[in-house]
């Protein structure tokens, strides 16, 4: 396969809506909806740990996938929540994101130092202390989704 | 805050729609919601290597951290491809999935091991291997979404 049809195929999988980011700033609602995806999978990997708080089997390799993957994840929002999707209608994201960037960004390091601390404690192989950053967890969002998004 | 409100927190912060994986199968329609995220981050973090094949500047920084992203995601949708999500409408996934597991299983792997090269690749510091593995990843997106989803 030659470089052009590599290209031709790769802007099809990405998408029409997708912008090249090397080259142009995405548009708003595709910030929205990378957004809103990066939301979608940290809901599908704090599930399983949030489970084993309230009784289901600790199983430490979930655990050590899980924090790896969060790890990244946690990483990924922050860089969609720009003032061009201030107007987005599929968002429940609150202007105070914008107006109070510090005690957006505050959230936000809350959210990474829980799962920096998840990430040391399934290295760590310590279920008590895996089980208290969970918790950290489930408090950073708790926190971010009480302040900056609609109820 | 005590247990109680964390965990009522988390469940709303989770979202109705899901369930907590480590007690029960996720719904259908969240397991489609949830490969399609990744496709969607997958599309944001491979977009700007491509735009630097295509003649954007080479950003060593930007190559690392899209390629570390990359290996947590290319592992991730592959559990969502599960036949109780057959019925589904808003998905173009083709039943040659759930036919041919090996098929679609050989290309879940040409994907990682263009990532796998991605990492190496990035680690080492070789532009030209960098860009190596970018086309490979191309390929690979490309492959898939050729034999596994509706056009």
């Amino acid at each position: 396969m030659n470089r052009k049809v590599i290209f031709a195929g790769l802007a099809l999988a990405l998408g029409a809506g997708y912008a090249l980011t090397a080259f142009s700033q995405a548009k708003p609602e595709v910030l929205v909806k990378q957004r809103q995806a990066v939301m979608t999978l940290q809901g599908k990997y704090i599930g399983p740990l949030v489970g084993m708080l309230k009784g289901a089997p600790y199983d430490a390799n979930v655990v050590a996938r899980n924090a790896a993957y969060l790890d990244a994840l946690s990483q990924m929002p922050w860089d969609g929540f720009v003032e061009s999707t201030k107007g987005e209608k599929n968002t429940r994201a609150l202007p105070v994101i914008y107006s109070d960037p510090g005690k957006f960004k505050q959230a936000q390091d809350q959210l990474r130092t829980a799962v920096g601390s998840l990430v040391a404690a399934s290295k760590a192989g310590n279920e008590g202390t895996v089980k208290a950053a969970i918790g950290d967890i489930g408090k950073a969002c708790g926190n971010c989704h009480d302040n900056f998004r609609e109820k």
